[in-house]
């Protein structure tokens, strides 16, 4: 359900279903092989093509779901997943991989993300764009201003470097074959932003970035421009002058991140977000079960050795959200 | 103005007074000289010592503002400051250093946030505890689960590890004569929180984490539990198996840093946040001004060459209020 | 979709589908003969019989929806409809008698609020009573403290007094066969509440459900307690007098309606709603077209020649939803 | 605190204070004799005579507490008050007449109201103008499109007609020499507000208006435009039709009172708001006291006989903040 989009945006499923498609399992052979087509029916809020300003209630149906192989987890509480903290908080769970609990629930915030994403581009010429940048110990530098989606598709593992892709590729390969799982760091840049997105207290920018894709599963880290490399920068170093370019202001350097006192300035905003490695890995360990006594267990089922090729057009569905929801509230305020 | 509050919490000026202190410049030779008191008086809220559940209203007055030593500023826009893109925002800005742009701001995250600390400590029994890890290059490693308030204030840099903190007080005070500024790592560990606080989806306790305290000025990373660190390790090495102990589901490891699923699980909750180092530099940067022409700008006043060591008190704040929020939340629907 | 439903609640469809019936279009003669079934499904937020504490997912599908029966309206704005204004803020509309302009919207409101009925009874014993106290010129005084669903219920009119529920009836087969329509008045009371639940300024109790049942359509006006019959009243005459008996604080009348000071008082909290006659009637009525020309139209279709009946049901769900949130945020503040 | 007014406004202090000053306890001989100047300062979010677009902070401080006039209150709840309301959700109260409980809480309503109208004025071509139709039983009609402020202010009573209004004093001396009170209603229109302003379903304008001014201290019921009486009439009788005039969507009547659908028609939105009388009186009333016993209680201090005349200002507070909120919310979204 999305509610805000402005009315008169041509939006049709398969503005949403290329999204789905990039964030469905199944698309590769190093992501989960259930078997989801992940297909959209777009319910309310668009008409003869266009959104009519009032909510859009999308639907997409799980199709192979099978709740008995969850039947361990009925007893058991999996180590580092959400198990645990449900029956704590709610006294109750669904047990069977479903509800909230499954990373499923982000096929909502992709579609959601894919409205965002239409909105910007052809309201104000913003794009979004995110790919892989690290799997384990594999890291690709990316030149955030030029990189195209069309490179990062390229590659089942969504990195934009064939070489390193390919490398990529390999370690999640090797992971999954030994029932191990891998990590990795994903990012996203937002291009042709105009300044004056953000807010100067609460609502910065960088605030709500950092809310959008820590709210993402499997989330541990947030960065934006130069993050935690410029904490070993001085001042001077750090700084973006400032220079006329084509009868603008822009920055010398962007370890800002295009965003500066929480109010973007018109560079590209880049931001990265660390992944820990999947937590269902198909090896014994040690847990606890529902009457609190310890067990052990032993992951089943069709899950992602690695995340991260899936977790790209999550990212850049929190990002075009966040971003979106702060270009209309730019357009409420802004000095005419 | 903190809403929210339950009532007949004790409360009066000096619970909030000693941490605006920890925050307040002139504290120590390494920080800002400005002069001010930064005395809070309690306007409403509180009566007899206690809350009265209604809006606590707190005021700190300004003391030692220099609008003149501004005067520059008039005119250009400094480079990495918030002056470019107020004026994009809103076509008007305070350029006499004052209003949203100053981090003056952060005298009420910190005296709402003492609020919170006292709401958590006396009704839930949770400590919020931060410190300083890093400036610039030099790093401490410091146990989240028992370093105490009292190590970290015997130091004016706040790093509990007495060592690392003379090394990082020179450091600082190198920078300061270079003319130069540094940045640095906060810390923070919040102690006995039950487990189910947070929420599966968009409000998870790492979302709102990461949202309140890249809010702060200068922040530009956030790590949960193992954050970036965590992308390079297996799922294998990376889960936190449970066990039993005292009567108690608890993990072997706390890599989780305390949430999983965005729902804490009883262990210690522990962040970091980065900061860039202090934009304000006493030497000559690149810039352009109010006209739109290039010029060059050199820093004046009196500012942190490193806001680490205030920064602590901040970071403690704001998690100490997005904890408060939640534990509220969690107690108007724990299962009962 | 109904989110902060606490967990453990026992839900079933049948629980939502019972009220659904009470709002179903083609439920009496005097209401109108669109079919639909109005069946519920519940998608997510139960399971085995209980909720989970995570968003709980209705759907109702539409099955008599009759888009040819609108084409007149695709060229015309129907008076005291929202066409022209939907027009206006949108650019936009679905003429074909959906979307966000029909009454049909009120399905899901009523489905929300048999979960906060049910939230309220179980676990607060509170209870939601809502009728039809005035057709046209026709009114029914009702005791607020006694009257019973089941004697409302046994009215198609859904006035629990049955002879003046006769002329009621009389009344709206008489403007129906005049292709005329009536307003009217729902009243609705809700006992059993604790004294503390509402908010000192903004989010008084009475101001949120004013909001909750003025945000329904047709609605004209509210009143709480002695509403405006209060403001002929003296003090001394409208003052609610304080008594102990049996143990509690109780007032002798009750013209503040259970409500004081924005905060509930433990007497039975009662309102009304003021509902405008149905804008559809079957005679000519002079318009403006899409194209800003002046011509006439003549009103088709199913429509209710008054909306009062099915409107109790709504009000109750308004009412119910409003207090089921304050009495969750009661249960996060209240003094233990 | 009034945060979200864009920036640019001409603001100053005099903006505010001629709204404060028709609010102020003392104007005139038929209100509290209480003496407050309520001067308002303005604190920040205003700069060289703009706003800046952050938080606008006025400040007006109490001059005239006396707290020992509330010693009885310490140990009784007066009837109709919120001390027992407040007592029984907060476990604790200030009983000094201070705090949320006192009407002086509008203080800050209509200063913040001074702002939106200033807003809606400047930006918008709004006009928003209350005056009293009703004191006890003593009513008056008054041309909702054409009555000005200057005419309401005309009278110490704030009625627009003199007649009317010298009957209106007459009775509120009397009730004021008989130690009673009286109630009355405001009515309130809000002038050249476009079409599209509001929202299909939640946040529909009459919702939010009713919401507003339903949070008003001793408000007791709300209607827009045919209200109650717009019930008694038949669809026929009620509906607005619609005519071009000069080139606009117009309609014949305005029985909707400026909303259809939720949404803003373009015509004038007329609403009502019902106060019942004071409840401090100064004759003896039964009530029980903190130890839950029964006793007496006779009012004293300076309380409005009738709080009508003070009334009108805090109605167009809430109107204005309401079609403010409302009107920014549509350029955001607006179709262009």
């Amino acid at each position: 359900m999305v509610d805000g989009c402005p009315s008169l945006l041509e939006l049709c499923e398969q503005d949403i279903q290329k999204d789905l498609d990039r964030r469905r399992p199944g698309q590769s052979s190093i992501v989960s092989q259930r078997k989801e087509s992940d297909k959209v029916q777009i319910l309310s809020g668009v008409f003869e093509g266009k959104t009519l300003g009032t909510p859009i209630c999308m639907l997409v149906w799980n199709e192979d779901a099978r709740p008995d192989a969850y039947e361990e987890m009925k007893e058991k509480f999996r180590p580092s997943h959400a198990d645990y903290t449900y029956q704590a908080k709610f006294g109750h769970r669904d047990w069977q991989g479903g509800g909230r609990t499954s990373a499923r629930e982000t096929v909502g915030r992709v579609a959601a993300g894919a409205v965002a994403k239409k909105l910007l581009r052809d309201r104000a010429g913003i794009e979004v764009v995110g790919w892989v940048s690290g799997v384990g110990e594999i890291h690709c530098d990316v030149d955030v201003d030029s990189v195209t989606q069309e490179q990062v598709e390229a590659s089942v593992v969504r990195c934009p470097n064939p070489a390193i892709s390919a490398q990529m590729i390999e370690a999640i390969e090797a992971a999954r074959k030994a029932g191990d799982s891998l990590g990795g760091v994903v990012r996203c840049a937002i291009r042709g932003c105009p300044p004056g997105l953000g807010a100067p207290v609460f609502d910065r920018l960088e605030a709500d970035l950092a809310k959008g894709v820590m709210s993402l599963p499997a989330s541990k880290g947030f960065e934006i421009g130069s993050g935690y490399a410029g904490t070993k920068m001085t001042g001077m170093e750090h700084n973006d002058e400032f220079r006329m370019r084509e009868g603008k202001v822009r920055t010398k350097t962007n370890r800002s991140g295009g965003v500066q006192g929480g109010i973007s300035n018109g560079e590209t905003i880049y931001i990265s977000v660390a992944f820990k490695p999947t937590a269902t890995v198909m090896r014994e360990q040690e847990t606890v079960n529902v009457r609190y006594e310890d067990t052990t267990i032993t992951g089943r089922g069709r899950h992602d050795p690695c995340v991260l090729p899936r977790a790209v057009p999550m990212v850049e569905a929190m990002c075009a959200l966040v971003i979106a929801d702060h270009w209309l509230r730019y357009e409420a305020i802004r000095p005419r």
